[in-house]
């Protein structure tokens, strides 16, 4: 097959995390005779330096004219103090609702190499932890109104508004329960619908839902106590499907039990084929430069995009599995080092998997 | 000293704990020679079945016309379908505003006998977990604006609106960096300024107080971050301060890394002295009437009470010390059962600190 990818390298330390994941799609394009074009797209700190505005419709329009899109991580302190709509954050969020991308998976699992870095205790991982956040990305408190304005008495009231719309909340719990139902068959849908109106619709929407679904074992949770749960026993969730903000939050707190963030990808995709694949953690400024970031959650969001967005199951297995060979022999990254390990950079961890490949 | 004290008996398990932290205030009169006044409120699900509504005008009045309100906890399976503005959470809600409660103190603190039933890691735990999340609790999407309507096309849309006056932010930041003085100095003010309009205006309102509590080291953190931080490294935390729904959310993942829900207390305040006094734990409808519910934190949130609204140091402490002093001797409720603890029920428990008062 032949694919069009476009490829944002990401600012600070995400070049470098970008440049090992290519090297990776390359070995698997001449493995199993597929042919890759990368296209370079700038968003984010990079877009802001070149062009002043961290998504120009030009670079967005590449990323809808590609097949899917990679991205490593965006931001850095250079770029922060810009008002809000200079931010490299902002690209972001117009390139996730400019592409229509309004599913975003996020896969909290430990891998069993690594489970000695969670922070919960060896009981409660040993329970097991493998389940996935089904979070709404292009609604609610995200893209709903904004505004600063002056009240009578002299004083400024900031109003955000967090709109959501029945065929918003259908098409992503539509996704929350099909996703459920390739998995172990329980979706949990999470909320504030003791305060929220947003959190009521959901659940309506859901309950339409449900009855389509009758081989999914369905749940409700609010979202405080969903905070509690997700440490207290996570081996109780198999989906959680949840709107932008909750999502955000409780997916940041799900990738942290499994220890390494650094292993973590995520995809975000629409109505067609065409994804957003990307680690969910940072731009790592603090390393930036030195060839010791961990590449292999953009190399897995890679893989993510073999199997979600071109149809590439065998050869996203392939990668994982690489990646797993290459934590079985014990290599590790900084970030995820222990005793009696050895400690990679970034360049040598690309190696290291390209070599299991 | 004589004190009026509004008690609302709650729901389901929650007169069983609110039955043992009376007797322990009748304890704490007669030794430093107090006479405590009970004036029981109903609110929650005891005041829909008797008025049909959570928290009528005059049981309102009740808790205006006491000098503090002690709370055991409401809700239950009963009263869970009804529509909202007849739900129990409803008339928590209406309390808190209509007493102008705007800062909620839920301390995250571990208690060393319990230190094993942390969900984290021993290494974790032992940085120790000693910190206080300060809530607004007024303000935001909890009393914006809620409606649902029908879009031209015909399908409903719910909107929730989160609205923040400078004043509102000003008094509960003023309340963190107090909170600090008094600790470690340390504040972190966690908000989403990244995309929200409400916390860009926090975070301006903190900078101007930031002038007036130069002792005080102060911080930002994004929300997400924070969900993160508390789980992989929570002694780098003091004081949280953060807005209703955020402190929502983070409060109950704070509680749960302690390990012991059932003994965290609550303080909401607004400008006097008055407050209202609760357990953050729910009213635990499955073992209702089975005296084996813990009634430590409520016991505690009468601490609270003693010492933050009506200035009885003394008296605070010596519960406090009389709960430790328990646990010290191996005496459990069965929710933090470890071996070679003896198991107490609630009453039980009750006798047991009393002994040591
Ligand atoms: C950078 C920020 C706007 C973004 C979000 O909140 O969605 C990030 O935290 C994420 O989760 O991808
Ligand atoms: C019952 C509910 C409305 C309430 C809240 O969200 O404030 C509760 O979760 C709490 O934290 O006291």
């Amino acid at each position: 097959m032949e694919k069009n990818i476009a490829v944002i390298w990401g600012d600070c330390s995400s070049p470098e995390i970008v440049k090992q994941t290519l090297r990776v799609l390359d070995k698997v394009a001449e493995k199993y005779g597929h042919t890759f074009h990368y296209t370079a797209a700038a968003m984010g700190g990079e877009a802001i330096d070149k062009y002043g505005d961290p998504l120009p419709q030009h670079e967005l329009d590449k990323c809808l004219a590609a097949d899917s899109v990679l991205l490593g991580a965006v931001g850095g302190p250079k770029w922060e103090g810009l008002p809000g709509e200079q931010r490299p954050e902002k690209g972001l969020l117009r390139l996730r609702a400019g592409m229509g991308l309004y599913a975003n998976n996020r896969p909290a699992k430990i891998w069993p190499q690594l489970a000695p870095a969670s922070p919960l205790k060896p009981e409660i991982v040993a329970q097991g932890i493998d389940f996935i956040i089904v979070r709404e990305l292009i609604g609610g408190v995200y893209f709903g109104q904004h505004q600063t304005h002056t009240l009578e008495n002299g004083e400024k009231q900031a109003v955000d508004t967090m709109p959501y719309a029945e065929h918003e909340i259908e098409r992503i719990g539509r996704i929350g329960f099909e996703t459920a139902r390739k998995r172990r068959k329980k979706l949990c849908c999470v909320d504030k619908a003791n305060v929220l109106d947003t959190s009521r619709l959901w659940r309506i929407v859901m309950h339409r839902l449900q009855a389509e679904y009758s081989d999914v074992e369905y749940s409700e949770m609010f979202v405080d106590n969903c905070a509690m749960q997700i440490v207290k026993n996570p081996a109780q969730f198999d989906v959680i499907v949840t709107e932008n903000m909750f999502g955000d939050i409780l997916s940041d707190e799900a990738s942290m039990i499994t220890g390494s963030i650094g292993m973590i990808p995520s995809s975000s995709l629409g109505d067609g084929t065409r994804g957003l694949y990307e680690p969910i953690h940072g731009s790592a400024p603090d390393i930036a430069g030195k060839d010791i970031v961990n590449p292999t959650a953009c190399i897995l969001s890679a893989a993510m995009m073999l199997r979600y967005s071109f149809g590439m199951a065998e050869e996203a297995d392939a990668i994982e599995n690489a990646v797993s060979r290459v934590l079985d022999k014990g290599l590790r990254t900084a970030d995820n080092m222990s005793d009696g390990c050895t400690c990679l950079g970034c360049t040598a961890m690309g190696d290291a998997i390209l070599a299991e490949l």
